[in-house]
């Protein structure tokens, strides 16, 4: 009887695994029958930019917690596929740090002539799902969110692919439900100029703040206040920005730190991170985790020790992205078809407990890139992903770290170079503090048409 | 063996439930065994504000719709429980248009010294109801969100509670993925400073449409447009409104109205409507309807025609509310406790088919508020529900509704007598336009004290 795979998401994680899958079968394989279930009207998961915020069309939680004119804030060669790299798919070499929509058109053209796009139920919704003992199948629930009907469906292997950027973790601080302006989480942005002329105030020192943060001033913010938990960011921000200590409360427009400054603001956001949030699985299947390199539960990081059947993809908090979902999809495909045996129970739960406590004994940034790229290392090697420089590219991480300390607003105008086609990637045609069209169109112009930076009508 | 049942929400309608029970227990009756399942830490559903939007703390909607600085935008007088009367609850008439707090004390109030309220399971979400043939039980799964536990219980009765104002229904208009400024639902709309100075859009031509677009006027926004699909609300409005055709598309910050006009626009509030929405309920049991005053397949509006054993409160379009949830819950409540024999299904059925083509023949606002009126009625007439004058009522609302004609930024500042206490409410000590603050404590301040309006500190 032919296995049956459910993959949970059309996102980045869940193109991997069917990627893997084409792969394989292109090589000759039998593949299993596979349903990929994704709430979204089309593939691209976060990289889908949506106007929604809230409930979608359909009353389901909106995933996306992608904003406008957002630029890559890692070198586009960190996150290159071993198997598909950015000059094969535009032709030729582009800049380091593309807009959203250039990524989204990467990861999808991927994907672009697979016979396995038809295995995408779109609109799609999984509502629960449960596995049977007695029958050593999952039934998956999902609603068809256009006609409003559940169905059920039966499968060997299911495959959580959903990322965890969805459900944010929104903390309360006295005074918000007073506070006289908007208060949002950065799962709502979506439109910096929305700020333009505001005194923003957020919270958090994590990508979201900075990046949020930056953007915001790039598009006329008139202030940026950044309050933090534990440390400041530290960059060397221009005179508009702040960093403050934690935020005590809210009095009407003023903003109590926790040094005793204050500040008056117009707009809250809420960079206060993601939670891992699985409400269509049963308690039992459930992974609980804080965002970490190395969550536990999780062999290999991706096979659920209590079931192995059950595989999460993409769930540590990373440095690796893209090509880290594909050395997971390749090797949980590599399980699933038989090429590589799970060991038992209790040698699954000794290696996971030793990265776990790897992790834990890796103390600073990089380190933490070492350790992920070890990580990467051990996946890789069983399966036929491309061979790839994993450790180069941990490189490229710590000296992005050094372009990012040394000029905050500039290092997305520096190149590197790629360690899957050896290009050095050319300067991008405008410094990104004036790129103000975020389009494909207008980043893959010819430098030599574009006379002046390319400005938003309304500017 | 005891009866079990279930009440998913402690809003308006769940309360009226418990207050249901309540007065036959203390009456003498036997009371069935009450499980009350609320997603919030609080009773009150809607009339309960948070300044979240979107998601809750554990990743579930926001139920709530309610806003900053809104006041009741019909007379309190209309919307009066028949056993509890705001004169008892207040101590002393009060004026007829009070803000949320003031009516939240109120609802909440009726159930303070309740035993029922020890039946309330808070931070509860409601995940899944299906109903078994075989046992003739409904399983109720909920998901305890503080501990993330998921568990299931047994119940005879299912009485479904939770609203229909809090799943937003939000189409797309051409553009709004390009537009710079925010785009929110009314669902997500909290408070009015945030647009001060702004040149808003609002589409839509009903309550929340017309309430959310006076309310920023009053604090402040620069401009009003209203864009409605059928017709405009007609009212007089200050020259800073406007009412325009349907929104064909947004370029830039310029919309396009379908009569060829354009206005350019800051921020656009969708007041496009709610869904019915229940996607913890097993297909057959999901009552599907738009909104209306008698929705299909619910014999006297409440009882599931399919298994009457599932009971909807509320779910109606309403001019009536807090005393119509009252007439349902206290005429399921005799059908539970046996006091009421419900007729055969074929005769159910043909009675809520004279209802639905009584409906359908009302043509006008005056014939909805008889036709609810006599809704009423017939659900009050079997049960101990305290007689009040339904038809009085009835002609209060048809006198706001001139008073909103007349005057729609000033027909707040109108006195009304109560059908139940016959007390002619007195005049509010501050005009409505002018009242800033919408806590509790200035509404009920002693006319004598306010000397001057009572202003925003920041105003």
């Amino acid at each position: 009887m032919t296995i049956r795979i459910a993959i949970l998401g059309a996102g980045p994680s869940g193109l991997a695994q069917l990627r893997a899958f084409e792969a394989a079968g292109k090589a000759g394989a039998e593949l299993p029958e596979i349903v990929c279930y994704e709430k979204q009207s089309d593939l691209g998961g976060m990289w889908n930019y949506t106007w929604r915020t809230g409930l979608c069309a359909h009353g389901e939680p909106v995933h996306g917690s992608m904003y406008r004119y957002l630029w890559s804030n890692g070198p586009k060669e960190c996150l290159e596929f071993a198997d598909y790299s950015f000059e094969e798919h535009f032709g030729r070499p582009i800049a380091s740090y593309p807009p959203r929509a250039v990524l989204r058109d990467y990861i999808m053209g991927r994907l672009e002539k697979s016979d396995l796009r038809r295995c995408i139920r779109f609109n799609t919704a999984v509502q629960w799902v449960e596995y049977s003992g007695e029958t050593g199948k999952f039934s998956v629930t999902v609603r068809d969110m256009k006609a409003d009907e559940l169905s059920t469906e039966e499968f060997d292997y299911v495959i959580v692919a959903t990322g965890h950027f969805s459900t944010p973790n929104t903390p309360y601080f006295e005074g918000l439900e007073q506070f006289p302006g908007r208060v949002l989480h950065a799962h709502d942005f979506r439109d910096a100029c929305e700020f333009t002329g505001k005194d923003l105030l957020l919270i958090g020192s994590s990508y979201s703040a900075e990046d949020i943060g930056t953007q915001c001033y790039k598009y006329g913010a008139k202030s940026v206040t950044f309050s933090y938990r534990s440390a400041p960011m530290g960059y060397d921000w221009p005179d508009a920005f702040r960093e403050v200590p934690l935020l005590l409360r809210v009095e009407d427009r003023t903003a109590h730190f926790a040094d005793g400054s204050q500040r008056e603001i117009d707009a809250i956001v809420l960079c206060t991170g993601y939670q891992h949030h699985f409400p269509f699985l049963a308690d039992e299947l459930t992974l609980r985790t804080h965002n970490r390199l190395y969550p536990e539960n999780l062999y290999k990081g991706v096979f659920w020790l209590d079931n192995p059947k059950l595989i999460y993809l993409g769930m540590q908090d990373q440095y690796y992205t893209f090509n880290m979902f594909d050395a997971q999809a390749w090797y949980a495909r590599d399980v699933i078809l038989g090429r590589i045996a799970l060991p038992d129970a209790a040698a699954m739960a000794a290696d996971a407990a030793h990265w776990v406590a790897r992790e834990e004994a890796a103390g600073d940034p990089s380190a933490h890139i070492d350790f992920q790229a070890a990580y990467i290392r051990d996946l890789v090697g069983p399966t036929d992903y491309p061979e790839f420089d994993i450790e180069g590219m941990g490189e490229l991480f710590k000296q992005w770290t050094r372009d990012k300390q040394a000029d905050i607003l500039g290092y997305r105008n520096k190149s590197y170079r790629s360690t899957m086609t050896g290009t050095l990637s050319p300067p991008h045609h405008t410094p990104w503090m004036e790129a103000m069209d975020d389009s494909l169109e207008a980043f893959l112009a010819d430098p030599d048409e574009v006379q002046e930076p390319v400005l938003r009508k309304s500017a």
